[in-house]
């Protein structure tokens, strides 16, 4: 599948068509286009959104290293349809780099808004002491974790992953029952798409809003602003290869319209690969 | 101590003149000094430049409702002098808005280069139901806490901090054995300054680099980027008053030059007031 000719998904979604070079201050700029492989219940999946921000870094010229750290703010929803991305190296050094990201869209006057901005630090990684110091979920084999069931709505871009449930799985019942809000699954991108940066991004938000879950009430929310620290580099990623990644993901502070939740990725071999953190608005 | 003509230290450090009115994009600049009473070992304490860079917002016209989400990138050494902040409201929606953030200062060719990096996410708040999930670090009162020893040799903007150390204070003894990375402090401004917004911020980033207690060894180390989730609205942090804020943090992931810090800060009521992550360069 994952050829010139048959592109997986997901590099069709994250694909980005340069417009012309660099400027003097190093921003380039890109046209990309929503997936309806990746469309959420409104709108695109948000994990899709913060590939495309990163795979504009990724494809840049002028790029120094691998991603390190991933900040995206979801500003306003997105349209189904083109965007532009603009990423502008803020700050080269010797061996970390600063980018700002910003996508816009036209609005209904025609005029090109913010939907989406982000920053980025990459760095030249470096041969240190190195240790985990965060505990690995408990977690069965994938293959003796449980499927989603087949009988349960789901917006399309779930069906981009290959989802095995651990604990935490989408409530089937609304009843109000207040619990702790921990999900642990397997995910993986669907046709044996190998781990790279962008899509280890995109799963970081594969979870569900962590408030249905802790109140099993299915109230209006939606991520806001996503954090994401890259603890492995390309040689281990290329390690994953096409195997689940465990996702955990807990909510700390539920506060007048806001929560945060936190996360962590783990790979089949329970190699950390990334922590992740995300504030969530939740309605009621 | 704190008035017009006498300023609180804090206060004067944080203090931005804008230059002239917000442009078309709302984007509004300010002036502003380094201060000598939050100097660092080299350059700014970096609690102090994020807490600069959130006044920029905190003070300019077109801001809606208060903090919920700050993002910071330490791109480059800070100079001490004089340094110049912009602040764009990125996208206004009916009840969030989002920031961002550059911070500038002349290089050695007096050219202007971005030395910081920021994104914010300001709400007007709701009632909503609410929850805390994530432990209250057990804690002593302040009064029955550790002050740091008189002996030590410290940083300036360390002394701007009444601090009472609980457990995971700096080693004394730099001998190699390797330790668990937590630290829990009671920290307060000096001189009874009550809790803000810009305030607490800057005391998210209070801790010394957690490689230092992990491996009881002293490596170059320093903050890149740091995100901050305010859980807690401005009569939140009025219940706090003077109070001390007990700040507790640990290390994650510690790979290839890189590692992630979780920390979160609570008042003397144990009310979670923020959640913060960064990610910190170290060598060797």
């Amino acid at each position: 599948m994952n050829n010139a000719a048959f592109p997986h998904p997901f590099d069709r979604a994250i694909a980005l068509e340069p417009q012309g070079c660099a400027n003097a201050d190093g921003s380039l700029t890109y046209r990309g286009h929503t997936s309806p492989a990746y469309a959420n219940m409104v709108g695109p999946f948000g994990g899709i959104i913060a590939a495309q921000a990163l795979q504009s870094v990724m494809l840049h010229p002028q790029l120094l290293g691998e991603p390190v750290a991933f900040t995206g703010n979801f500003a306003a929803a997105m349209r189904d349809g083109e965007f532009i991305v603009q990423a502008t190296p803020a700050r080269t050094n010797r061996s970390t780099q600063h980018w700002t990201i910003t996508i816009r869209q036209a609005d209904d006057q025609g005029d090109r808004a913010t939907v989406f901005t982000a920053t980025v630090l990459t760095a030249r990684r470096r041969d240190t002491w190195g240790a985990v110091d965060v505990a690995v979920p408990e977690a069965p084999t994938p293959q003796n974790s449980a499927a989603v069931p087949a009988s349960r709505e789901l917006p399309e871009w779930f069906k981009r992953y290959e989802m095995r449930w651990v604990r935490g799985i989408i409530p089937d019942r609304w009843d109000g029952a207040e619990s702790d809000s921990t999900s642990t699954l397997w995910a993986r991108d669907e046709l044996g798409r190998p781990l790279d940066f962008p899509a280890l991004l995109a799963m970081c938000d594969v979870f569900y809003p962590r408030v249905w879950l802790r109140r099993a009430k299915r109230v209006p929310a939606g991520t806001v602003s996503m954090t994401v620290y890259f603890h492995v580099n390309a040689a281990g990623l290329a390690d994953s290869g096409t195997g689940h990644v465990l996702c955990d993901a807990r909510g700390q502070g539920f506060f007048g319209g806001f929560f945060d939740q936190a996360a962590t990725l783990w790979s089949e071999q329970r190699r950390l690969l990334a922590s992740s953190h995300q504030v969530v608005y939740y309605r009621e």
